[in-house]
């Protein structure tokens, strides 16, 4: 068989898995959200299920078998069942620097939503016009998770994280040429940054980085133990 | 001058500055931490005072000044006054992989300690065997924030990721040789991790993994917003 | 004359060579399949002649010189003759971490076949559901040569080495994107697993790492000495 | 505590797990070391106890608990109980290209005669002078693994392969300078082979390939399963 | 002969060349100071001596032969005459993000003054704490060159040429530790800056940066060709 | 909303903002034309508005709303309003290595004079035929600021440093294969240039070369502070 | 004007100039052939005209202007005029390691050819099968100079030069996947011979090795001087 | 034993072979000496005798044995017999950019020399002042081969072979620091070169450029064949 899904992740780490739809074939990732679907019905398995980094041809084959699935062709996401769950937790704010970035942010918004928080998203505020990112500050206190994605240089996660209480998720993206080197420019950027509090995901990883916010946001009751 | 400290940051984030000694000439650290003790004296700043990556010298020139500053060799780290606050928020539990990560891995722990958090450290148990990590569930259940410090091939993240429902923030260390390259290896590693909700900090960071996670372990009430 | 068989290699090794199409020309792997028909029917060379990473183009050219070979296209490997040999030595298990590795560990389990083993295959078994692998124990106690493919974090091999007493090839992929810079991130990844009893291949190399685990398996009586 | 150490490796494996001693202090070695003679004496673990990358300070604080240890100082090795088990399994071969990989190729050597396989060491016998190399093809014929250590070039495995029915252990060596780049030149050499056949292991990494040809040259019987 | 003096560098481009000390014995050294003495003597050139990148002996040499050259040791500079021009052209500014990057900025600093420019340095204004850089903001407008200075996330020069007119060399330094890679992480940040206007040079090289803000700065008139 | 303009940077820095288009679909970059066109109308913004790095599709969008722009091919540039300033300050020179370095070249070009200077632009005067460059010593002379694009080596910006008073701002471009690495040769080759007084900009980048030596070359009254 | 041709390269250093067709326009490419013809016509310049990595387009563009050129696709070169001038000096060998190197092999050939040597060219002797390059000693012995093509693992020039007393010119290929990094393994490998005598040419530089090989193999006379 | 002399290659090749230090113990170094000593009295082996890269104790171990051996301190070389060869064919040219790479420039000198060519050797011609090159056009016109040393942006081996019809050997040093990567970027710089005609050795690796360019200087009679 092709694939052995984690179907009991939602019951381990209370966050269903994702389907990466790089790499897998359409028939592959249809017969994929068929056992998803009948795993939804049967209980097996609970939460919303998201396709990621999925082509036309991909998200052509989700829809066949869940007609109802959202689509975002910006962050080529899909999401079943449509409706995120009501949001718990704190605001995940989520931050990119140019409008050439707003595929990888999106992907980021629509994973913490569909994980269960509420989320902002606020674009094209790098730090080349300073003022934009500094008229943010109000959004920057109300968050309880902070994503941060940029390309280029790298240097907005570390303004960022400079004015935050919370903790800040850097996304280096693709964006950017030559000695960007796809994205080494702004991760290593991200990774050596003079303000603690980052914590840096892979290059385009806007789902690692939603995901990664949605727990940091999560609801907890600091007496309490996870069941 | 050589410095300007940035004594507003215990206002603006929640959490002091704390002072690179590495390229730092001894009396430059002298002179800092006498600025420091005045700030703290006057009420300029707040919070405890860390000194990271100090070498002997430095920590000559630390004790000088602050003579009670507790002094952690293994983790090359100074901090004063000598009582960390009383522990709020959640647990911050630190994995390291093996005996040789145990500086960067100490430097986590106290650092998140400073800041505020309760702490529990777990040395060596790096994936080779399996057994040792997954004595820990508990552990890993009850951890508002992990830490997981490892060299070499990087692993251990993906591993406790996959049976977290907290955040996991990986630090590489420079533990290994050859195709390692200086912890190239499994800096590459957690960032590309199969298991999401791991935020990435710089190889042998472990000051910047204890910040992390001590914010995300932070006290936070939903509904309020941050002075 | 474009190329010079190394039609002896079956004879001196055990294990005739294989025809690697990429750069060559489909007039070139024409060329080469009739050349190798021609050296199976007088007996210059024995064994399986195998067509590795072949396009469609290629393949058409074998086939239309080899009407009965097997062509995996998902694997992009032809065989010829259609029947591998009957199994002899021990068992070769290949695991390999995710779907999207799929191509290369049919490529080994393939080879590994073609060159006389009995072999087993075990798709999307990676460390982010741990329980996955650890359900296979029994399976990796029986092989003799142990094949794990995985892309991302490579970490798979790490924890099979760990629980097995055979030898295990590790197999990088690229599967992934950013920060896997095309498979670098497995390949150092495994290069300094803590598991010791790990022998590395190319990235994507499912051909190397097929033959490799083959000539591990072969069978072998310790006190005579290979004609 | 400092060290989990992994006692029950040995049963789980065959083989023990062995100490790194980089990054560890010469008391931290000293500790394990007195853990491991209990463990020996009360049966928890079994095999030989290898202390690898041994610095002198490391070596003495062995030597004070285990005195009877055997010191390879070239291969920066300690072994105890000082007698290697008798041999069993097939020959492993041991070449390497030039006299500076000695102390590589010793490590090598030692590892795989301390995990039970009788070995047999040829220096010196680089591609550079091509027929000290052809001259060995009878011991080629013999064994039933063999490890190939080289630097610069990292050519040797390659011509070795070409002659070879057994499996052969690559190890690049960081002997060389300049382009050479602490042996990434015949890491890459060796991952890219045109002969098939090669595993290959870390930079430097001695240890690891003997292990892994003790495991290749392991006694086997086909039909029977591992207990 | 050991060194063959580019003598005619003050006539042919207006500053005459400088010594690079690293790489070059002590005695060396000591006969390029006394041909400089002589060739300033006769007047074959004109200017100031630099001698750069200066160990403690190669000042010892220079001090010898130049007993009145001024050496800064934090910059590892030596200058002789010892006074600079009287100032032409406009002002240089040289900010550095953090005191450990001081070694560097003071070389720009140095170089800049004794090519016959006014200098202004402000030491340790990163971007973690914004308002320190935000408040020199009358100085980076009256500066017809900035010199930024950073390591790590290369992060400032970003946010300088955000706000200034004039242009900006950016210095990388190789202040920081893990994945800055020697000063690769700030290099590339500042490469692939989003804010236009600035101009790049080597890692750690103040001198180079002092050397061309000279030349930004210098007296020019618009209608007169050069001589 | 997808874009927020910096449209107070030709105020703040006597530049406007330009559009990079890469990375944003034509209906976006169509949504900017307009707000620009709207903003120059109403005096929020001042200056030439440039997109550059435009596909086909990008430029008949911005076409369709600013049909007098003019569009250069070759650079992938547009620029509005189509007559660039009268030119002020000093002289913008370029030269470029080779004809295949043109369209970079030409970005500078435009940039320079679209932002108010005058220019001149020398092609395939590369250093394999020396005396090419050697004729030109009287721009070299005459320019205030001197723009020089090469790949493959990227040895030209060394030697025309060497002759020239005023600075250099060097372009590496990814002209080249194999070992040029997509122009990293010429990156380090200028950036490590034997002749002070070059500052480089990332691979390709015509645009930021070009606003630089506009703004080296900028009128400028010693006495005078910016308003 | 788009390109200024090194007319007087052939005057000057025996050979003329060739023009590299990557990053030319077809219109460029038929300008600078017009220019060559008319050179040629008049005597400003000399020897054979070569257009390296043509596409069909480029070729086209020549074969207008120069219909009776010849035109290797697998080298993608064109030569005029069509007959190479009679053979002088002496023999240079090309080989190449397997059927995939063809093209620069061919490209190399060709280069030698044209600017005066007679050529020799062997194919696919990588070293996976070593009695196929030992059945070769008499050419290695004949030939004043030896070509070297290979990918992979770049292990035949050290074998080549091992055996040879003429010089070798080195070409790695792109040729491989995977961990060759496009040229990078074979790169290293070759700059990291263990046999000297070995000078290396770009990857994939099928050109500069012909043309250096034809340098090495040109007619001296060791008495007389160059006119 | 831990050496297998390539005592044959001075016939096999017509060069013998030479020590190289680095790695070797000074007892390793002496037995060699003790048996190159026996050998050549034997006459099993015949030519100069090279140490290459060799410490103050290696030398002190040579210069035991063969107590006559010139020591080149600078160049980290021994040779024996103290005498070279009478000089047979044409000139080695050996131009150096820096005096900080004369130590390389001295190994290519005395290898050459002792290997049988006359030599002359120019210091300090780097292309910041250009003039000094040009002034040399006499000696490269007389040169059979000519080796550049060059470190930092490696530019001074394009401008002499632009000039040049003889073979270039070019030879990167590790001078520089920052982005210079330890010799990758002048590497790189040669191996991209704009100038055909350039045959690149490892960085620092004047002992392989000087017999390089031995061999290519070497007499030759067109019509014979080597014996
Ligand atoms: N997919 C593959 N990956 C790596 N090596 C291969 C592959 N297929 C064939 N080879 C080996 O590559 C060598 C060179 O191939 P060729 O270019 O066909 O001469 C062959 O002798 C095979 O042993
Ligand atoms: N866009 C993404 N980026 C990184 N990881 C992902 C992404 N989408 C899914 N994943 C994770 O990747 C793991 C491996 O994918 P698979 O190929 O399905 O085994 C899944 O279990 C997901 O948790
Ligand atoms: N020289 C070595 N190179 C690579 N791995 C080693 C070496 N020596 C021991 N190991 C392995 O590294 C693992 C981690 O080591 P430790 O830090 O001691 O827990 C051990 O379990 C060993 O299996
Ligand atoms: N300085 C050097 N750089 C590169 N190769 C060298 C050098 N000195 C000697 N060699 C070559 O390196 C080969 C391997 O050296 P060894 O380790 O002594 O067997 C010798 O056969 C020499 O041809
Ligand atoms: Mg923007
Ligand atoms: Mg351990
Ligand atoms: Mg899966
Ligand atoms: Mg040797
Ligand atoms: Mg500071
Ligand atoms: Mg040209
Ligand atoms: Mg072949
Ligand atoms: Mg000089």
């Amino acid at each position: 068989d092709v694939a052995e899904l984690d179907l009991g992740r939602a019951a381990r780490r209370g966050y269903p898995e994702a389907i990466y739809c790089e790499g897998k074939t359409s028939e592959q990732v249809r017969a994929i959200a068929e056992r998803l679907r009948a795993a939804a019905a049967d209980g097996t398995t609970s939460g919303a299920v998201l396709f990621t980094r999925a082509s036309a041809e991909h998200a052509e084959a989700v829809l066949d078998v869940l007609p109802d699935a959202v689509h975002d062709e910006t962050a080529r996401l899909l999401a079943w069942p449509p409706d995120p769950p009501a949001p718990s937790g704190g605001l995940v704010a989520v931050f990119c620097a140019g409008t050439s970035d707003l595929p990888v942010a999106r992907e980021a918004v629509l994973t913490a939503r569909y994980l269960g928080r509420a989320t902002e998203l606020v674009v094209d505020v790098g730090v080349a016009g300073l003022h934009r990112i500094l008229a943010r500050r109000d959004l920057i206190d109300r968050a309880r998770a902070i994503v941060v994605v940029a390309g280029m240089d790298g240097a907005l996660p570390s303004v960022v994280a400079g004015l935050a209480a919370s903790p800040v998720v850097a996304v280096p993206t693709s964006v950017g040429y030559g000695a960007a080197f796809g994205g080494l420019a702004p991760l290593l950027s991200m990774l050596n940054s003079c303000s603690p509090g980052i914590g840096v995901v892979n290059i385009d990883n806007g789902y690692g980085a939603g995901h990664l916010a949605a727990q940091i946001a999560a609801p907890w009751s600091p007496t309490a133990e996870r069941a």
